[in-house]
């Protein structure tokens, strides 16, 4: 894409009314608007970010054989309220319903999230055991009426969500489907340039704590804290417990994943198994917020310039800029033949001076900055610098692009 | 997929508290559920169909060279009320809106279109003629609360809508792209299986009415009237106007383009000139609804035994039957096959009566059926049949191959 054609522009300046460091350089750079605390519109950057954490995402959930759905925002009252064992429809049992009404005065409930509607819309589809097991997953925008919203797109009032629901006919065979999700989640931090520094820890109360896990990132804006050990593989606690040689850290919250068992099937979701006897589904959830995930990276990888975008979710593989009048010819022809060979390619032919042009590449954050100028017409070479690195090297085109391809 | 897998089932009965034919279908084939008038969630078949019309608005959008952008639901009261010149948050104005409150009791709206605020987002993007033109788009969840709901989803309180909107510095350049978006518009009806049904009228009422328009497709189901000539050329009335020899018929409107002028950026958007004069950017608006256009489609393209796909829009390409216990292993085969030919494939693997598989094929509506019984193993020839079509025939894999890759 060409820069001149974005309708967003950097800007030098940070918000006045933001604290936290992922929303600043995030509106600094143009990747997100903000509506209010906790409200966030995603422009041409941003949601080729989130796109491809998205993708990242679902390829993994497909994986594990997950369905896709979407259910709705707007959710019923009555469902919320006693069709399961617990109320969750009441503002004292959950404290962050947003609520609006019909034209006729009934109450409606904006989704924050979807045990409930999932398990009674499967009540029409499970009856017995030879419809189990499955898992149904969505990409789907939470509501949560959060007091103080504060930390960017880190925790928002509205926010996207992959949540997935295991359905399995007894906890034996969920813990075996509640393992591969774990592996999955693991993978899918990997996956966006987080696994390093991911650890998984257990998660604390209910029934099952035993398989139930928070995926925390080590992160000085995370608001958990969470003991490490050098010799942890990636496993950690949320609580001190007496281990020595362990680390206290800050660290964000970016997945979990619970064993729910019977709490959201009894009694209305059941079946029948092989000797006709009735019983509950046991049932799992696994979410990852999209944002969060984000805004995660970037709170963890930015440096004093701006944003570091790892390959796998970067907004474009290259950040091609022409400098000078000179090299414009050339510059043209190298994203065409970039583009051409399938590179994705933010081109800054904007009449600028470098200097901006080598800032905005800073602050946008672009794994790879190739620059073509007045002597690249002549010498078929680009300068390329990584966005990790300080030093260029001088490179044939066709040396670059084997390189990107690799 | 295996049909075994897929956690929807089809049934026999229709819902007693559905009256239009798309609910009807879509819930007794498994592509959506109802959570209440007006409010469906997606089920895998029928997020897949949404998918496809998403991508194909997408090519259409980015074509036209649209910048895609995700705004958030939650609207902002004040925007809405007097940022610009038309108060649009009062109820006496506006009678669709589902308002909710933040927890210190300030009142939020569910955003039911997007002008607002897209224009103030932009405020801080635009300042000069060189900063135009363009154009963004989204595909967004958006909430009216409809009095009555009752067209499945032809008619949502909450539904997927693309909307494109357009900046241009004048009435002039704004009619070149004008005319594109309409192009644009006709090309996706045509490309979803509607193009020779849809008709372009005049939107009626409005400062620009010239350069307004709605697509409507003709529709026993449809809200609206028009008036068609045989040599239209697709062109309709939505009123009578004395022209003779035209015929009056039922339609939806399944689109609309219009020219907004200045309403939505006086006073706030605004540019300069070469000349440094200030004017107002110049707006359009384009919408789709997605789940309209599935429901259209289900509607006039279904017959009295289910829904009949087109191929562009179909959930999968190809419904495969496997008949009797000797030709399973070979289905198997052809599945395989199949699937590593990239064709996508709903594999019927259950172990239930032919006719019963024959039913749910028509049901659910997939444009080729390819039947695998005992005779094909020793033959190698499996029995092919278009949705569309009484007559099947007998082919080998091969030719089947050719014939989908064609």
């Amino acid at each position: 894409m060409k820069q001149s054609q974005l309708f967003t522009k950097t800007r030098k300046e940070s918000p006045s009314d933001e604290v936290s460091k992922n929303a600043i350089l995030l509106i600094r750079a143009g990747f997100i608007n903000k509506e209010r605390a906790g409200v966030y519109d995603y422009l041409p950057l941003g949601l080729r970010v989130i796109k491809k954490i998205e993708n990242i995402i679902r390829e993994e959930m497909n994986a594990l054989g997950g369905q896709e759905i979407l259910m709705s925002t707007l959710q019923r009252k009555e469902l919320w309220e006693k069709h399961f064992k617990q109320d969750r429809w009441s503002d004292e049992n959950v404290d962050v319903w947003f609520k609006t009404k019909l034209s006729d005065g009934s109450e409606l409930g904006l989704g924050f999230t979807h045990e409930e509607p999932i398990s009674n819309m499967l009540e029409q589809f499970v009856s017995s055991y030879q419809d189990l097991p499955f898992s149904v997953y969505q990409f789907q925008n939470k509501f949560r009426n959060e007091l103080r919203a504060q930390s960017g797109i880190m925790r928002g009032r509205e926010f996207l969500m992959k949540d997935l629901y295991s359905f399995y006919p007894d906890e034996e065979s969920h813990k075996t489907f509640y393992n591969k999700a774990k592996s999955a989640y693991r993978k899918i931090f990997d996956r966006v340039g987080i696994g390093e520094i991911t650890y998984t820890t257990l998660a604390s109360g209910g029934s099952f704590s035993e398989f139930s896990h928070e995926f925390q990132t080590v992160c000085d804006a995370g608001e958990d804290t969470i003991y490490i050990t050098d010799e942890s593989k990636k496993e950690a606690q949320n609580k001190e417990i007496g281990a020595k040689d362990t680390k206290e850290v800050k660290a964000v919250e970016v997945g979990n994943i619970f064993t729910l068992g019977t709490k959201f099937s009894d009694p209305h979701l059941k079946f029948k198994d092989k000797e006709g006897k009735e019983g509950n589904v046991f049932m799992g959830s696994y979410g990852i917020g999209l944002g969060r995930l984000m805004g995660t990276v970037v709170e963890v990888l930015s440096d004093d310039k701006g944003i570091v975008w790892p390959q796998a979710i970067a907004p474009f593989r290259v950040h091609l800029l022409s400098l000078g009048e000179k090299g414009k010819g050339y510059a043209d022809e190298v994203y065409k033949t970039l583009v051409d060979r399938g590179v994705e390619v933010l081109y800054d032919d904007r009449d600028l001076r470098a200097g901006e042009k080598f800032a905005d590449a800073d602050l946008i954050g672009i794994p790879t900055r190739v620059i073509v100028g007045d002597k690249s017409l002549e010498s078929k070479m680009v300068e390329v610098k990584e966005r990790i690195e300080t030093e260029s090297k001088n490179i044939s085109l066709d040396a670059l692009v084997s390189e990107l391809k690799k």
